[in-house]
């Protein structure tokens, strides 16, 4: 007999911490949660010791989540279908998916990035491999440490579609006591928001060990997300999405937590250790490192001033020395705040 | 024989820490700096041994900044007149000056606050008492330790003022190689934003010290700043402003730094020591519990919904538990960002 609180199916692909923490929401929340997973030992973790020990560690997972290998046992029947593959790897796993996606299954992701290759946010890339129009695709973001939201600290976060129904509806399905959901229509903003801020996140770690100041690390929080706005109002963004919980609130929480890889790394690039040794250390993925190239491309695609990106960009590529960069972007001309 | 790289007289008026900060800036600059203090033993501490040491400790003034107690002597000539009082003194302080006054010289003020009585805005009672048109008044906010300033760390702001001109004409006087300062026109939203984000740093404080994690202090800033724009737009601020050095900008350094007082009080208030005995503790005005008291007053003039507000009130003024408090907020209804 099936227990008369439970909502439906849900899925989650991949395992990651982000995508874990999700699905224990959802887990908590009465859905029945099948994660796919790369590989059998992780699905065996999850299903049968209700952990994900590299992922989440020191965490127990409920009984009501489970995860697979198999992509339609995962898949099949599922109310909602949750991606949260990384950005280069969000095609490659939306081609296995496809085509056993629940036709009538809400669809949302929760990958921050472009597609490296073709700088195409996540929504373009889902909808083309799915089949689906982009307006029933929704995003989820906002400013979340899957580490607290698993502890049911207080969260907000905000799913976009620009179908509202859509976005209504995996408000339904994520919205708690502890994960507070609010809705909006504009998907370009929050995905832009959510991948150009690690580039201030690098920048703020820079900021920190060069120990400019907290003066210093205002401004580049500002005025980085002036520019990353004016970047997303060119590309169809509202420019009230930067001020919200995708854009001020993620770089918030991003750009002043120690936790942050972005900030970590560019940290470290403060004392003059060069970026292949900086990468090198981090052993992972830096996602502020090549998105800041995307920027930096973007940025001339569309006629757009980003000093920061520009300054951060030589920095990074062109041994452009730290202190000139400060200089050049203090020296700029005398300027209007609402111009560039 | 006047020295030649001298440009002309600047008048500051108090030396409060912001004050000698923006008079420090001023000297750099090349100005001849003037201040108006309250006391002889002020006037004379900074005229004769270079030092504030109340409000700027440790730190040695130029000799081109002298002060005097003599609001003439102060004002006479000065090309440019700086008020940076207490908001609640702000009154006082123009009455005694208006007559002084030079017609042609550019008036700016560093204060962040409305009259506590009347709840107006500096530049109204600046205008009332100089006699002056509100267009012709100039602001200068964001975010900027003065302690920061005067290590000539990095340091943006923005100068606001109706008449581009007059806003152009004290970024020149300001603006140098480590003080960037940005003209804007919206005197409301830049005068709103400084005020009010203080409560929002008092919240922070509560927050931290209840130890709600990154992402709940993210969706304080975040949802706070949305709350205390629909306030602004409401009394004729631009949205913009908000996203801006004296909105974010200044929220973000005030809010993450525990050498604000706001913050401060209201960490202290998260363990449940009440309201009385932290301000007698704190021994120093917060601006921030008044502030909430008068943003609560103008939510319900301009009829804006204030969640945030309205529960720091509740939990300040009556009684209210902190976690019934949290509660609220994370409970209200489902709604869109855009909305409230």
């Amino acid at each position: 007999m099936p227990n008369p609180q439970m909502k439906g199916k849900a899925a989650v692909l991949v395992a990651g911490s982000w995508g874990t923490a999700l699905a224990y929401v959802l887990a908590c929340n009465h859905y029945e949660v099948t994660m796919w997973t790369r590989t059998e030992a992780q699905a065996k973790e999850i299903s049968t010791q209700h952990h994900n020990e590299k992922y989440l560690p020191n965490r127990v997972l409920p009984p009501n989540i489970t995860a697979t290998t198999n992509m339609q046992q995962a898949l099949s029947g599922a109310e909602l279908t949750l991606f949260a593959a990384p950005s280069s790897a969000m095609r490659q796993v939306a081609k296995q998916a496809a085509s056993h996606v629940e036709a009538g299954s809400i669809v949302v992701h929760a990958t921050k990035g472009f597609e490296p290759e073709t700088l195409k946010r996540m929504s373009v890339v889902l909808s083309e491999e799915l089949g689906r129009a982009q307006s029933e695709i929704a995003v989820i973001s906002g400013p979340s440490h899957a580490e607290e939201v698993i502890l049911k600290l207080p969260t907000t976060v905000v799913v976009a579609a620009e179908q509202e129904e859509v976005a209504e509806k995996a408000q339904e399905a994520f919205m708690n006591s502890s994960f507070r959901v609010y809705t909006n229509n504009d998907v370009v903003g929050i995905e832009v928001a959510g991948a150009l801020k690690n580039i201030i996140a690098l920048a703020a770690g820079l900021i920190n060990g060069l120990q400019l100041g907290d003066n210093a690390k205002a401004a580049l929080l500002t005025r980085g997300l002036a520019e990353i706005s004016r970047l997303g109002v060119a590309m169809g963004a509202s420019p009230l999405t930067f001020i919200g919980l995708a854009g001020v609130g993620d770089l918030v929480v991003t750009a002043t937590s120690q936790h942050s890889r972005n900030w970590r790394a560019g940290y470290m690039l403060a004392d003059g250790t060069p970026l292949n040794v900086v990468l090198e250390r981090m052993g992972m993925v830096v996602e502020g490192v090549k998105t800041t190239r995307a920027a930096f491309q973007l940025a001339a695609q569309y006629g757009i001033e980003m000093p920061i990106t520009e300054q951060l960009y030589e920095v990074l590529f062109n041994d452009q020395p730290l202190d000139r960069a400060i200089e050049v972007l203090m020296g700029r001309t005398k300027t209007n705040e609402m111009n560039n």
